[in-house]
């Protein structure tokens, strides 16, 4: 499993994963699930996997390849917006499931989904969801997140805290917070987690780090949460005795 | 879809569930989940349901009709014990899907799961979920909770802030904010939420209320406990300028 999550903003965009792969629980290694694409000064595109690393990594190398060819329709420094790239990517997708799916369905499922996202110059950022189907959706002022993968334990702290126009180190510090209620629950998806926090017309990659399990803030932001959240529920007033009306029995 | 939990506590146990059932998002209905079947002063026995709404309520009221019946095998009031009532449900769930499997099939699914939680007089409350296959197991210390259904978005807040040894009101608080997380981000699960608070020794299901969404408790709770996280949230320090290390790119 994995975990990938992309925050639009007027400020920018957030985008997180987490690192692990994994065939059963045996087998376990760290991957890098967050691929930068970037002309310095006019574009910055990133790209968020899910699902089979064969499938994954060939589309990512591809689309990576073809940057700087020449190619219209494959190479996404001639891409004119995020929209183009994001079919570029879907297309890119629907030709490896086509030329793999078949010899990968005895063993497993070769699909996967991408989220994304980065700005062309001439335009604000955009992020977009990739489905398995080479399909996708646009990140919107009213749906401002969108999510890949193991997407459920870490929504509902998105959902309470994640304002449209929340800033971009707020939405950073609630990704963060989404990536621990995840990884508390779930095995399969494990740090480092690589983190962007792209600035509107910054054109730059350069606020991409990645998070390891000793990393000073993210070990004070995990405890001081965990912390807090207890308190708060300490102080919240307990069920009072008649609070409700019976169940009915039929 | 449906959320159940259970939760085991040395104070008691605290059951709950949603009442929305649903075939598509066109045919809504309200229904109860939580089943009850007491013999005041010796034992209290719960039944929580998720699945296939003929299925449950086949087995449900199946159960229920056995109770008094002197059926050794079948009579949950002749049960020695509360895994020799798990093991009833369970294999009464075996015979409803054995008799009716195949006639569903091309409709749906027939399948369902259980949470089996109470207490019979000679020993602790006991709490156990009865999977689809109507094998079972038991809540202990160590895993003190146990859900079905839709149970993703409402783990979070238990794995932060249960206790093995938390009080009934404080797991009560907790079950309602695990609902509140559900109820926000899936559609399919609903009020009126359903709730016994049964208390170690007492062999009585008096506290078992139904909470509609006008509730004051209820709509106090989820408001105060979304303006917590919220500032919760805002009094986290933000992300340092360098944070981390660059992410390798291959």
């Amino acid at each position: 499993m994995t975990y990938c999550l992309g925050i639009l903003l007027p400020q920018g965009l957030v985008l997180a994963s987490d690192s692990r792969s994994n065939a059963g629980v045996d087998q376990v290694q760290e991957v890098c699930k967050l691929a930068l694409i970037t002309h310095p000064g006019s574009r910055v595109i990133a790209i968020l996997s899910q699902g089979n690393l064969a499938t994954t990594q060939s589309v990512v190398s591809q689309v990576r390849q073809a940057a700087g060819s020449g190619d219209v329709g494959e190479d996404v420094f001639l891409a004119r917006t995020m929209f183009d790239v994001a079919g570029i990517v879907g297309a890119k997708l629907r030709q490896v499931i086509e030329q793999d799916g078949k010899f990968v369905a005895p063993y497993g499922d070769a699909a996967a989904s991408f989220l994304v996202g980065g700005q062309i110059a001439g335009e604000p950022p955009r992020l977009f969801e990739i489905y398995a189907a080479g399909n996708f959706v646009e990140a919107t002022r009213r749906a401002c997140f969108q999510q890949i993968g193991e997407t459920k334990y870490g929504k509902p702290i998105l959902d309470r805290a994640l304002k449209p126009d929340s800033s971009l180190d707020h939405a950073a510090k609630l990704a963060l917070l989404s990536f621990d209620a995840t990884i508390r629950s779930n095995l399969s998806v494990g740090l480092p987690i690589d983190i962007l926090r792209y600035e509107t017309d910054s054109f730059s990659a350069a606020n991409c780090v990645t998070l390891e399990g000793d990393n000073p803030y993210w070990c004070e932001l995990r405890t001081d949460y965990q912390k807090g959240l207890a308190d708060l529920v300490n102080r919240l007033p307990p069920p009072p005795k008649d609070w409700g009306k019976p169940v009915p029995q039929n």
